[in-house]
């Protein structure tokens, strides 16, 4: 798992990035050159995922101060980037992280430090993703150990190494444990309407990592069957009392996960934590355009990129990108630090 | 509502289907002629929908006794239409009728008793449907008067005309209150993966019944923000205890509706209850081709029928059609003697 490409890498003045839009279609990177190209690869989503999103826009500030690193210059960047998406706190998290580094020195001093400020998160991102990977792991070896049998999980949307700096957050565990020789088979989740599952079902075949594409719908007959051990995803955002913000849909599996008494995981780093926002009620859940609702992306016959029409532009659609799984049907959240009942974070804010 | 096309009619020594492939992206009618057009109508999916899965393999059995009326060509028939597919009992239902009615007489007299009884089984269907409405539209009623803003409803799937003989079972009350005058609206589920929601919001578009569109995942969202009044479905079986298979993706709707304390209701005739079935784990659950997956059916740019892939062949997929719901989720089933607890369906065995 160790030979992927970067999702993304400072050249020189610029940052190359995987253009997720394109995935697993085509493998197309993108060169971002200035704030506003920044900002559109975070809101279009040619770069996606919580701490993806706040390594993007780290950079993003690197790349405004380039021409002005003035306070205005400054303020204006960090308006634009905390604008692009409203539910990643990563995003906040980096560019707070960026602001207490380069409001306290001189100007001319910033676009120097905020390369290497940036670079930090990106560096701190994929060093995090390794420790939770480590601490998943752990999980993974004790729960095989009861079992005869390959191990049988279940994520939502993706949380790999596309959606972060390094191995990924949901399924770095995974990653860990498959490299370890553990046996495992996943079950990927399409994840409509953008079919993230499809770029996770993607960076498991190169992988590997033995895995079984469903529809969203298949996920409470495939819990209620027994058929899944332990369910895994990641996080947009975590509330100081646990609850958690992820992609649309993840709720409707932590709630078949419960009724099943299936254990059911949330794997983030400490960045992803939002100690300002009390509980899941508090979390603004971004919603976006009608047309991915009515629109897919895939290939046509001849396997060249497509898209296809499923409703008509009248057709009124709704489409929250996240929803919130309360604190209390999650069996642990997995970071950096270790695992931690969603009830006990406080005990990692200071950190 | 009556202005819509028949889903199935006879037409001399044929019988005519709506072919619900092709819909909503094209009106097609097709010709049944013979035992194995109408095996291939209900397996292709052309009919769907438990109901109409009935009426068809009723109309089968005429199609297939016109050559041949002996004891065998009946048991053929029989066995045929029966190993179409394993979860709606309707099929069972109706072929037991046509049984009973058909066996006990001379050869002879089978034909024109088989399209009797075939016409009978359309009538009965699309008179369940009628009074579903009735029963269904008194539920909607009494919660309209509790809001004083238009009632919000969700679906899945789709249990309108297009599944029936008549007006259809969970939309029944629903184009029985809007027609009363009843203020609402109804979420619709794209119920990926072959997207029956889609045909849900053409049945609703005709008959404009105010609608928006969702991906099957926004569901648990939509009823955490307090946004549905209402749950209403269809069912495949019935068990004798209340539990109730329906489309995949169902009970998580059922299990995001409890934990909201919104009332989930399974609108279904009589004939979807099959009282030899003790409960849900008994339901046999057909799995369907994993290209149901992957490929997706939908309009090109031009607006022409198409489809696409999303999923390479190589990718496993694993789909089931449907799930189960425990009765203990239900508010109630709606059926056409009026509306019954799910525990106390045995009021209705002898009806």
């Amino acid at each position: 798992m160790s030979d992927h490409c970067p999702t993304i890498a400072r050249d020189g003045q610029q940052v190359v990035i995987l253009d997720q839009t394109c995935l697993p279609w085509t493998e197309r990177f993108v060169r971002l050159d200035t704030l506003a190209d920044a900002a559109v690869a975070i809101r279009d989503m040619q770069v996606r995922g919580a701490p993806l999103i706040g390594a993007t826009a780290a950079f993003g500030m690197a790349l405004a101060l380039k021409a002005d690193a003035s306070d205005t210059a400054l303020a204006h960047a960090d308006a634009v980037l905390r604008a692009t998406r409203p539910t990643a706190v990563n995003l906040h998290w980096a560019l707070d992280l960026m602001q207490d580094t380069l409001a306290p020195i001189p100007a001319a001093a910033r676009p120097a430090a905020a390369w290497a400020a940036a670079e930090a998160i990106r560096a701190g991102d994929a060093a995090a993703n390794a420790a939770i990977g480590e601490h998943g792991q752990a999980i993974l070896k004790a729960l095989a150990d009861t079992k005869g049998r390959p191990l049988q999980l279940m994520t939502h949307c993706n949380a790999g190494w596309l959606a972060t700096c390094g191995h990924g957050t949901a399924l770095a565990p995974i990653y860990a444990a498959h490299a370890a020789g553990i046996p495992l088979h996943v079950y990927v989740s399409e994840t409509r309407p953008r079919n993230q599952g499809l770029l996770t079902a993607w960076e498991l075949a190169r992988a590997c990592v033995p895995h079984t594409l469903i529809a969203d719908n298949a996920a409470g007959w495939l819990l209620a069957e027994g058929r899944v051990d332990l369910v895994i995803t990641g996080a947009d955002r975590i509330a100081a009392n646990g609850d958690s913000a992820n992609k649309v849909g993840t709720y409707l599996k932590a709630l078949a996960a419960r009724a099943h008494d299936v254990p059911f995981y949330i794997a983030a780093p400490r960045s992803t934590i939002d100690f300002a926002c009390p509980n899941g009620r508090a979390i603004p859940i971004e919603e976006r355009s009608a047309d991915e609702v009515r629109l897919i992306h895939g290939m046509d016959d001849d396997g060249a990129p497509s898209r296809l029409r499923i409703a008509a532009d009248t057709t009124a659609a709704c489409n929250p990108a996240f929803d919130v799984t309360p604190a209390g049907l999650l069996a642990g959240i997995i970071c950096e630090f270790g695992v931690f009942a969603a009830d006990s974070l406080a005990a990692i804010e200071r950190r």
